[in-house]
């Protein structure tokens, strides 16, 4: 079994970044709704006011080369609660098939925590889709409460025509 | 009826920010949970890299006064979507009792709809209690989907003691 590290991802990452996200998507059999291009992840994630943070897995080579491949990303940002402050919010994580089983998603979760307590955040929020219980069941085995199953949170959206319609633009 | 404006939170409307903050959560009988400082507030809104941006409602006075009292706002941040990139996400949102019914919740909402778009983002989100059908309808009726409802997504979250056992603290 390849020894996986996880680090902070770098501007260079973002293509391979992208073909970690169009893997997952892919999977899904949702491709078509991908309109992120590698551009918009270095212009977004590395600038000044970044608008997310990124972990990467990254599965070391045997030999010494530099780099080894990507196999696994966790996006991540930083979120405000009115009444409890600064939280971290996981956006998506996803770990290739082949490297599954190995603790690497746990790994990359218990980094995005360290994190957010570095950064003073109280709270660690992400969603899941009700059809992954895998996700699920993991996330309650590492601590996390169902928010919408235990306070009734539903989450709403604006999407493209909507909130243009919204904002009479 | 007295006129109101939405405009962009000062640092100096901090404690009155925290005021309505209150206000909601002794409405909730939820007020003990309410951990944020006016000094948080100010750290985290109106520094370099603010965590959060803020609208206020603002009730303008009949005479020459600088300015009114607040009777809302809207607190939001921007988020990040591995397949749409920027969004924009409101947190909370609040109103006096005696100032609704006359948009001005509505009014908010569409401004960070038109910051959103300004700021190159493609969707909008936000979350509601099942209980507050109000709210639920209110967003609906303005173009909102219910994504648990739609699509089955659950929130999560690691709170203080869960977040410091995942991080090893």
């Amino acid at each position: 079994m390849a020894s996986v590290r996880i680090r902070e991802a770098e501007e260079g990452d973002c293509g391979d970044i992208l073909g970690l996200i169009r893997e997952l998507a892919e999977f899904e059999k949702l491709s078509d709704q991908v309109k992120i291009s590698e551009e918009a992840l270095r212009a977004d994630g590395f600038g000044e006011n970044p608008f997310y943070h990124c972990l990467v897995a990254e599965s070391l080579p045997a030999h010494a080369e530099p780099r080894g491949p990507l196999v696994g990303f966790g996006l991540y940002y930083f979120i405000y609660s009115t009444w409890k402050g600064r939280s971290v919010y996981l956006e998506d994580i996803y770990v290739k098939p082949e490297y599954r089983g190995q603790g690497i998603g746990s790994k990359i979760i218990k980094k995005v925590a360290e994190v957010g307590l570095d950064k003073g955040c109280s709270h660690f929020r992400l969603a899941v889709l009700d059809w992954n219980q895998r996700a699920m069941n993991l996330y309650k085995a590492l601590g996390a409460q169902d928010l919408t199953e235990v306070e009734g949170w539903h989450s709403f959206c604006f999407k493209g025509e909507a909130m243009r319609k919204l904002a009479g633009k």
